[in-house]
């Protein structure tokens, strides 16, 4: 099993180096005159660019269309993957409503709740009933859990039961998953503990 | 100015101290047997308590209150900071809504929105028109933008005009931002792109 070697923060400037490299006319180009461009450490431009598609060639950098070609495989842009939400509230229709995923190659294609009131189609939003047919038809790989604490585990479950490989939980606890499934814990409370904590340092 | 040691992985574990040290009986502690409790790795329990009240007495641990108080300064649970969010759109309400910030120390006491459609003082949802005045009379010393990329750099700066002196922002862009702010750039997307990357390696 290979493990990719891009970090988060990679990951986060890609969109930017293609939306650049999409801009140029050149054929080749070097990590210095992006880093230039884009105001951005050169070191840092190298060793972001050197996880995602090797060394450009001495003094003259990368052919520009391997590079665009490696980070658009990288974020998957060339075939979008296809993620379900569970949990249509506030905050999962928040996310619902991002359109910002794809940039980053994944679509949340549709928002499942069990509350049918909630549901409403014209929104994406499903009933629960149909979420065991939805992922057998589409070819579903992300699960998002936006549910309350006592439903998630079973909701993961279910997920994992109809071959989703990558959970995405925003439930505030912890999941028994299994260690080949692909796991992001989600806690927005932290970045807030962070910012109070670092202002009762500093002030 | 005194930068703090806690990190944000440590500062995500303290809430589950906090809420296993208030449970128990004995007046001493030690990591050994909290990291047991929690199925928690030692040597983390360790850093983490060191960082949060230095080391504990050999053989005998932590003395529970000082341990207790000690916690509650680092998540400033004695006096909540105040918050104030602008853009009260769906994730701005998700935000508004979440219950989960106390416990690390933070209220969000109201949100901002220019449409007046959107404004509903049940809610705790009020007009940009009075953000200034409630600044000053309230102590916020929080900011969490939730508007769109093109107003964001506004709303920032009416922010710090008004003391204001950390930002939380989850518009997809970057601000112009003094120094002494503190500051941090959340982007969700991220974590779903970062999810993808790993399936792309692993399946």
């Amino acid at each position: 099993m290979k493990r990719s070697s891009v970090s988060k923060a990679t990951l986060g400037r890609l969109p930017k180096y293609l939306g650049f490299l999409k801009g140029i006319s050149d054929k080749y180009i070097s990590s210095a005159a992006i880093a230039r461009d884009l105001s951005l450490g050169e070191v840092q431009v190298r060793k972001d660019l050197s996880s995602v598609s090797g060394r450009g060639k001495p003094k003259i950098g990368y052919l520009k269309s391997d590079l665009i070609s490696s980070i658009e495989k990288c974020l998957g842009n060339n075939t979008l993957t296809n993620a379900v939400l569970v949990g249509a509230g506030k905050l999962g229709k928040a996310l619902l409503d991002y359109r910002g995923f794809e940039e980053y190659g994944v679509k949340i294609i549709a928002g499942f709740d069990s509350n049918e009131a909630i549901v409403n189609e014209k929104e994406n939003i499903l009933p629960m009933s149909e979420f065991e047919d939805f992922c057998k038809k589409e070819n579903v790989h992300i699960g998002i859990i936006a549910v309350g604490e006592g439903s998630a585990q079973g909701v993961c479950d279910l997920m994992l039961k109809n071959k989703i490989k990558a959970i995405w939980n925003f439930a505030p606890c912890k999941l028994k998953i299994p260690d080949d499934i692909i796991f992001v814990q989600e806690n927005l409370a932290l970045s807030l503990a962070y910012l109070n904590n670092q202002l009762s340092n500093n002030f």
